[in-house]
């Protein structure tokens, strides 16, 4: 027995998720098609992490074992040929020793960060160009005042005051690595890296940090907020459009050939 | 009699390009059907430049003559409300003077120039993040070359060779006032201003490009395509997805709140 990892990238706007669901309308119904498709057997997959529906992914990774022997491009070319315009494998990779071992690669269990992207427009009027790509935020913002505000996540933290009531985590405390706010002309781009992230934990803290940036709360508020562990303070979650699974970290010694990008298509 | 002219921006995946036809699925039937919701009767539009299906516009120009008196954001509101996600007015102005004059403000006669880009994605592998708003091409592709070629298109020629057989232009002689390839990561970005463009134009240009780009061609081939005025010379033409009607140059005079950025809404 193999296990095959492989780089997953889609546009969520038409899926409702990627977990696998009964409607079939979900990125992993269509991934386990695809695979089957190619394979002529069902292979189950195993996610880094979920992404709720119209939520995208620049890089997404997926493991499935199999008896089967492929080239690396084929295993790309082959599913790629059953994958709608929406969904596409980036590449594939065969992971050298047994699955069968303790601490063996495992897409979701040897993760040891994951990285979001939320891309925000800011401008007077939407744009049919980034219409369910990015969010959408008419009021200027103060991307200073975000980033200074932002630096109270880093940290480990119990993050529930960000956490949806319909989270399925074991544990709220999460250990985030770095938040950046960056502005690039008329898009902002939130960055977070952190060791897991909790059910809608991205789109809450933008809502929170937009707030910030308006002037309608001041930097020191998401301190305040985080300490409160109190949900109903907080702001309401952002729209998924914006938000992008974009790079989940991995010891080296696995050999992954992971994205070098920043993990968006424009920059 | 008022004239207002427009902004508008549209993705045109959805769309039987620009121009009013029977089946209605066009951004002027679109446009046309809002303007008179809002506007409670009929309005004829006239735009700077016809776009093809599935091409996109960043800022088309677009003017229509009314009895209506309206500050110019309840223009834009007001259409926008009766459009769909694809299509949407950036701003309005009510021209000041006459349109019943010699040389009255008009999208198209008063243009002074078109600047478009067209962008590729070029990589290994195609991402569902641009699909339908960016070409593809998956053979390195070098832009120094392609860059020193396209410059002999700059001037005052005549554009046979990269013509469509359908173009109803009334001369295929044209003024190029600048052509630039430039790479932004996996993105590359040819750009284009022109006087006018002749149907199919950009794509024929892009489609020559890249094969001098892939070292298929010598970058004096450009040169020479352009000499022969013999459109089956030249490449085929290159996908809609990537093109993107970007700029309409008109005299500061009518004092136009025009776009200020690149006219691509990522960089």
């Amino acid at each position: 027995m193999k296990r095959i990892a492989i780089g997953l990238q889609y546009d969520g706007q038409a899926w409702q998720g990627y977990q696998k669901q009964e409607s079939g309308l979900t990125v992993q119904n269509k991934l386990e098609q695809a695979l089957q498709s190619f394979a002529t057997v069902p292979l189950a997959t195993t996610c880094a992490g979920r992404t709720d529906a119209g939520v995208h992914a620049s890089e997404q990774v997926v493991h499935f074992d199999t008896e089967l022997t492929r080239l690396p491009h084929s295993w790309v070319r082959g599913i790629n040929a059953f994958l709608p315009p929406s969904i596409c494998v980036r590449w594939a990779k065969e992971l050298e020793g047994d699955p069968g071992v303790d601490d063996f690669f495992h897409a979701r269990f040897s993760a040891r960060a994951r990285t979001y992207h939320y891309v925000l427009y800011n401008h007077s009027t939407r744009s049919p160009l980034l219409h369910g790509r990015a969010g959408f935020y008419h009021w200027p913002l103060d991307v200073e005042r975000m980033q200074e505000a932002a630096q109270a996540l880093v940290g480990t933290h119990d993050f529930s005051t960000f956490r949806a009531a319909q989270c399925q985590a074991k544990s709220p405390v999460k250990l985030m690595h770095e938040v950046q706010v960056r502005r690039h002309g008329d898009l902002i781009v939130f960055t977070l890296k952190a060791s897991a992230f909790l059910h809608h934990m991205v789109r809450n803290v933008v809502g929170s940090l937009v707030y910030i940036g308006q002037g309608r709360e001041e930097p020191g508020w998401m301190a305040e907020l985080l300490a409160s562990k109190n949900r109903s303070l907080a702001a309401p979650t952002f729209m998924p459009d914006g938000l992008y699974l974009a790079k989940i970290d991995y010891d080296e010694k696995w050999g992954l050939p992971l994205e070098t990008t920043s993990g968006l298509p424009w920059f």
